[in-house]
């Protein structure tokens, strides 16, 4: 049974009981929150390695990083260096979104390797496979993908992106509007271009059953993306990205009900004021099932510092309800990342995750934070490296520039607010 | 005549007009908002090298980048090297916080330097001057304080923070309260220290009147310092930030009425779901008075990346109505910024502030946006690189990993989304 199906049972899974003992919450409320759909655990049955991760309603946001090799660039010890950044900076899941090189070898290693959930999205192996056999994406049979879908569900694969929503109403309500950028979702357009060229429906859509069927075999959750989602400010939140939204919602009700675990994918490139509305539609539209945001990116115009773009729609979103949050580096929109990249980007989404999680309320979210300005007030500089996000920074910023009173930094000296008032007078 | 008496007069002067343009607004729109308060213009009398810039409601999103020497690192040569870093980055104004070195020579030679409008904090050189003098901070004169602020106003400094709020009332709550962190502005502590000694009221709140005619001969715009700012999350829009916020309401009020410019500064470290409420009471306390931020950090644990907590904090801000962000630099909390952390603080808040204005509405703020969606939709990579709020970095790092498709990246090759769906076909 599924860990959705032994929750509506009443029954409190070790699983459950990790989850709740990392949350601070009890297992019962774990049980009863996966039960109705609003909390998830990802984590594969073939996937004896991780520890469960339990993402949802009341919980700490979750951070995710994209890793895998790519056409132009394929290393697996850089994938598995990777990963091992991404872990170490903070990363709660990772997925394994390759498309160069032996893409099953690059896969199972991965799972193989790490310490948190993976994920991956079945129709780039797809599309990469067809083209390798000789044909193009457009001939790619039903049945190609699903093998594919039970194969990474047999690797061990804990949650997998499949872009169920993209049907022929959605996009003909794209076509109709006239979107700026089309469709920029890679699975989205793998997708679009098959219906397109086979005058067919979403095979994902139309055989849903089949892909159900996989997914509780494993407890594998089902991630259903936003293969229609903005490319683009201009685009946010228009007919085809709601349209689709709303039968992402109908298929997670299918999904809980048939006891796979399941969450919804979000945009993508948002205006600020446009992002608690899209929150507020995810939950309500999907019941309040999981909600994993790619970014949104606030801004179109900082390729180069998409870290930052996300991680201020991250953190709105974020406070406003989303309970995963996809990291993006600094490359996104120029080159597959680097290490450095990966690391960077893991960390700009956990600042803006915790941000969230203290303006939501989430339990013992503001502890390290006031762990943090106890420090500062004692001046306690071996303490505030300790407390920080990425402490090896934080020290190799302060060292490099000593100051002569060991109490200060460089920025004010003897002007320093914190030794001018006393620690502890005011 | 001061701006605002002018416009107050219905006359339209020419930095109003120069203003207007900048801004794509009607000058009659700007006279009135500057006549009402809700917008100033930042322009010494006496600085004759600056465009006038214009900060308020319904125009552009602001952004100050802090330079200056301190006690442990004086170099002139780096700091103008940081004073074009900032505005190459596209700082809209710079202020000189030095304490050390000869800080005299060094503000001169920074509001000659500048094509932009220079700030100061007075009382850090009268803090200064005290201690070289050999005497100890609080047994500065009030005459000392007014002395120097006039000397600076002489020079032709555009806006001086003045901490006039900071009030033996406004201490009394934060006594009351029992901040975690106490005062952590450098101008805020050096005055409740003074007062706290000398047991006498702020001076520049005793002796307003002698503040507004300095500022009101050099056409000088005060910036009431926020001086009892939360220094972290915990004390965030407690009772002593609160009474402080009235009381630099009152004096704004004062301002206006006299003819003097006037902005507020505001917070600091705040929590997300505090932020809106932050802007609302002080844009209502201060009649609309122009908002000048310090972030806000949305959390405190990320000494090394506060140009992102700061950046998350200030687009909400933006957003809810904040006109000017002070940037923050990565090495906040830490030590002096370097030439390359000027930058970066710079760009982060430029992002900040461009998302703050396209949420809120600000004229002709999504074309940039538009123009960028267009270049990718066409893969048209010079033109996206030209639309780069950094198009040196964005090259660079596009460069750094060259894609065998040059229509593509090393992302997603021949899968990219564009492609796949066609230059326009969706």
């Amino acid at each position: 049974m599924t860990q959705l199906e032994q929750a509506r049972n009443g029954v409190v899974t070790n699983e459950a009981k990790q989850a709740a003992l990392k949350e601070g919450m009890t297992p019962n409320y774990i049980r009863s929150a996966i039960a109705d759909g609003t909390v998830i655990i990802t984590k594969n049955k073939k996937h004896k390695s991780i520890e469960p991760l339990a993402i949802g309603k009341g919980l700490r946001t979750k951070v995710n990083a994209n890793i895998g090799t790519s056409q132009d660039r394929v290393s697996l010890k850089e994938e598995i260096e990777k990963l091992h950044a991404a872990v170490n900076a903070g990363a709660d899941a990772v997925m394994d979104l390759s498309t160069g090189g032996q893409v099953d070898e690059i896969r199972k290693a991965i799972i193989k390797e790490s310490p948190v959930p993976i994920g991956t999205v079945p129709i780039y192996q797809a599309a990469l496979e067809a083209v390798r056999k000789g044909k193009s994406l457009v001939e790619l049979e039903a049945d190609e993908i699903f093998e594919i879908i039970e194969k990474h569900a047999e690797d061990g694969v804990d949650f997998i992106t499949v872009h169920c929503g993209v049907t022929q109403r959605s996009i003909e309500h794209i076509r109709k509007e006239g979107r700026l950028m089309g469709v920029v979702s890679r699975g989205g357009a793998l997708t679009a271009e098959w219906m397109n060229f086979n005058k067919k429906e979403n095979p994902l859509f139309e055989n849903y059953d089949r892909l159900l069927h996989i997914a509780k075999k494993y407890d594998m959750v089902l991630s259903l993306g936003d293969g229609l989602r903005p490319g683009c400010l201009a685009d946010a939140t228009d007919r085809g990205q709601v349209e689709e939204l709303v039968t992402l919602g109908e298929l997670a009700q299918m999904a809980v009900s048939e006891g796979v675990q399941v969450m919804i994918e979000g945009p993508g490139h948002v205006p600020i004021n446009q992002i608690e509305a899209n929150i507020l539609l995810q939950k309500r539209l999907c019941h309040g099932a999981p909600f994993y945001v790619l970014g949104p990116l606030v801004t179109d115009i900082a390729p180069g510092y998409d870290h930052i773009t996300s991680a201020i729609g991250g953190a709105i979103a974020g406070a406003a309800g989303a309970d995963f949050i996809c990291y993006v580096t600094p490359s996104e929109h120029l080159r597959l990342p680097t290490i450095e990249d990966v690391k960077e980007g893991v960390i700009a989404s956990k600042i803006a995750a915790h941000a969230a999680d203290i303006a939501k309320g989430v339990k013992g979210a503001m502890n390290r934070d006031i762990q943090m300005a106890k420090a500062r007030k004692l001046l306690n500089w071996d303490e505030q490296i300790r407390l920080s996000v990425d402490p090896e920074k934080a020290r190799l910023l302060r060292e490099s520039s000593p100051p002569s009173d060991k109490e200060v930094c460089t920025m004010c000296g003897s002007l320093c607010a914190i030794k001018l008032s006393g620690k502890g007078s005011l």
